[in-house]
């Protein structure tokens, strides 16, 4: 069992999301479209994506398929991010994705670097909800969804679901960007490659360092696998 | 019976939408959020919507429901668009729709002049394309799209979404931006308010000036209300 | 004789316009300047253009002449566009071009998916405007222009220029991109290639299939040559 | 007679330009329009202008006349900049201005620090250029510029135009911005509102404090109007 | 005691600096400077902030003094940060604090929503470091800094700072932005006003319930106060 | 000795900074990081530098030193700025530089056209201020800045700082910016390569042409190097 999100994620879909999406807040297109093509020319990149001859372009480059198909929950957290991977989407500034959750699943704390979401529930009951910023005194905006029930998630703010219904549920999240990025807090804070210091983490949250420790069974079971 | 796309959108969800929505290519935020409050003061409006004391804001500015409930296709065109109407969402550069259709129901040939959009099919089977611009020689990108399949269209471009099914077909459309804008095509050009020079139009498509007053008659049944 | 807009732009002009154009509400330059070089590395492109080595670049890099002779504009819309090809504006978020339309010559209905324009009349007498989107329910704002007049067209929406004197008309267009784009609608919707489906387009503007039929003879009389 | 550069600009036009035009690194428009309206509320700006209510909006508020009436040169440099004013214009990120010149008249050293500019030659012979920052090693970049002929001009840098022929000249500057901004170099560096103290601009000038207090009487005639 | 972060920030100044900055994202400014003026006109708020009369503006607008003073790092983290508070700021989209360490203190894990950092140390030894989103791995970079050293902060990303020398330590830190905003990871997921669930908290980072409440006694010790 | 304000920078780090560094008010990064690598492609560049390969990335890449060490102010002007030359600044719209003043010592009349600028005195006395474009008359903005002291200059406007104390003067200016770019007024404009035609310049000014020639003497003492 892996306690990251990143794992919820099919693996070979998310390979390609990190590779080909870029932000909602995003430079504008520049023509019609600008198909990501190769990632990288001799291990060169760029902001963004390198995109492939328009001349090349088919309808294809536009489509994906499989949002209806429901995701593998069989996870510490219960649930499964599908976010589709349509190069065309690149220099767009928009993307979706379907959750899937199984009874008491959830998407943990976690924010979007560089989208706002608006999150439609299809199935199921989700208790969601945010956290603002200092700025607005760690405001928590929270509501019990339904289907047909839309919620809006400003960019960069701390960010839960979590389905508090007796049945799964599913929710299609759209985002403001190519690709939002996704940092689930216990990820990033107690399972990074390699870890912050545990001192450091301890002192930060109050915490004994054998509680630190044990985090970091949770967040990096396989420990300390650096750039994996 | 009215022939202009619009009206296919519930009145009351229109007349708000067009106030409240702002652009996805928007200014990002320059705060945590900044929910919508009244349009304008004493007249007065700003790029995009003034907003409510934050002090104020609630969960329920950043939600919105109904989007389980299907739209009245009841129309010329055998389709209703239902967007969400979130004061949340201003600033935040994102929004999402419900489009019914009843069988050979279609979304005509349109363009979002400031969001990029992503379409999900939810039931039935639409055909969709849009067409580049001249840059790229008018070139049609289509598919035929069942149940989880997506497909992109690109900011500005021309597009269009038909029910080629023998059932109702819903999708879930979504923007980069609080406000796309829609431009459907007939309307803007053979059913402006007033309208453009008859003669005009005759020539640019080479049609005779009796099918140009007819084509009025089709998308201003009511004529030449000025500035309504 | 071919009814297509962008046949009265000087095809080899255009051609160059397709690749070096870049928008208006691009990213800003992320240096004094990025003269267009190559169009594509191995067939591989970027959002925009690839820059020249700066120490390369020469005053001859930011110059473009002829604007000053009328074009051809002998074709069923009697107008011609000539827009300038000068690769240093790469990145700078402006372009400008000049329009000839002889008596009765038009610039038919159509978008800049990606700027803003002003038109400067310097001779005749144009009826020049633009049509909102339904955000203003399809508002038509309409002018005519005498020399020394200016008007102004939002981007994106659906605008056109006819001379209505009676002796050859010149205007300068200005827009704030440095490729625009071009969709003429009937192009779009009459003349794509390959065409939407014939039967789409006669519910969407509620004409009998042979007036659609017809229709694309005047935008496409070559008829369906596919990324010609 | 007054050595300022923005005395050459009509002063009526000038000071509804100072106040109605935007940045074409502005923000996008946020809905299709935005005509500017009211300029402060009881002494309260936006960044921007606020906006007139979009129901009031007429085709008036994106047409401006008189850019073929020759600008009135009779002044220390022999030139005139006649802006566009129109409050249609605001949020949509391009201007135009006409600029007039006397023969060895001359748009002297200056930056506008919002918006690149193309300039197309209408009448006349102009020796126009521009420099890089040091990133580029102060480059000049320039060209003799006759009728039709066209000159790109980056965002920021420093640019003038000089008419070297016999004749009048006149020129169209398109910006890529509602409000490009000018400096004059020698207004911002000898002219200024107070005065920058002699003493440093005697060092970094390396000129004697009496150069530099002529200069002040050359740019600054009515000296030190503070907040003029 | 006080756990939260934002509490290390002197108040007075923090609750001029959540209405007063604005993003480094931000719209450019449309004129040459917007200064802050009223924070609302009868409760009504704009993106950003409203300017004040620029003919009222000084040049003490442009000024603020005080970050010579050490900051009071008598708290639980052993920090304090001071941040400039300037209305002139506004639109500029750029910022900069001092921030105060005692030995042993630390600036938590937090990220900055609307800006990347750079962080100059002038005082001490500091152990830096951030973490990559999902799209990388969830990498930590991070490095020991030293005075005159620089360290880059990317946008969004989960950041740290701590002093693991023996002396106090002063850094500045300067942002892209008029307000980063600044989330504080223990403060937003334990201690947001409400509380987050504390079974999906637990969930969440498989702790037990009894540590999640200890946890929020922490970060919320007052407890549940909705909206203060 | 030079009087070119570049030669105060040093060269080896302005030789990168002039590659290296992209604007602040530059599209947004599309990914967690983009950390510039090679500079071309067989000659060809993109706006603003290619990117490492991400997995290559390390944390040197986020850091630079050397801030706490003065700079060499032996040259006319009797000041050195030293930005930071960090890869990992590319996209990310913020940097830093340490400026060093000898009494009396200065950075001259210039602009930055890409960034505003946040000035803090760690040392010594200045005196600093910017000039208004002609919108708002060019006015004088300064003040007296003591250590601890911060002020602000918008992005475009003609800024100078002076030390006006006895002592050695120090300050850290921040900009909103990878690359700010610098263009010295007097370089810009008496020193370019090639020059500007004195007579150009002697009406500019209302100098004589010998006062022009002396002071190519001063700011390009070696004369006419084109693209040197």
């Amino acid at each position: 069992m892996k306690g990251r999100l990143q794992f919820l994620v099919a693996k070979i879909i998310l390979l390609t999301l990190a590779s080909s999406f870029v932000s909602g807040y995003d430079p504008s297109p520049l023509q019609d479209y600008c198909v990501a093509g190769v990632q990288d020319i001799n291990g060169v990149f760029v902001n963004g994506r390198f995109c492939k001859d328009p001349k090349l372009v088919t309808s294809n480059d536009f489509f994906a398929s499989g949002l209806n198909i429901p995701g593998n929950t069989s996870n510490r957290l219960g649930s499964f991010i599908n976010p589709v991977d349509i190069p065309g989407l690149n220099t767009l500034g928009v993307s979706i994705a379907r959750i899937d959750f199984s009874p008491g699943g959830q998407i943990p704390p976690h924010t979007h670097p560089r989208a706002s979401e608006i999150l439609l529930v299809i199935k199921g009951k989700l208790s969601v909800g945010f956290v603002s910023s200092n700025d607005y005194n760690y405001t928590l905006f929270s509501k019990i969804l339904y289907p047909g029930d839309v919620f809006v998630f400003p960019i960069g703010l701390v960010q839960f679901h979590a389905n508090v219904g007796t049945t799964n549920a599913v929710a299609i999240g759209a985002v403001g960007s190519q690709d939002p990025g996704l940092i689930a807090v216990g990820d990033a804070v107690f399972g990074s490659n390699p870890s912050i210091d545990p001192n450091i983490l301890a002192k930060a949250f109050a915490l004994n360092i054998n509680t630190v420790k044990y985090l970091r069974t949770v967040f990096a079971p396989e420990d300390d696998i650096v750039n994996e």
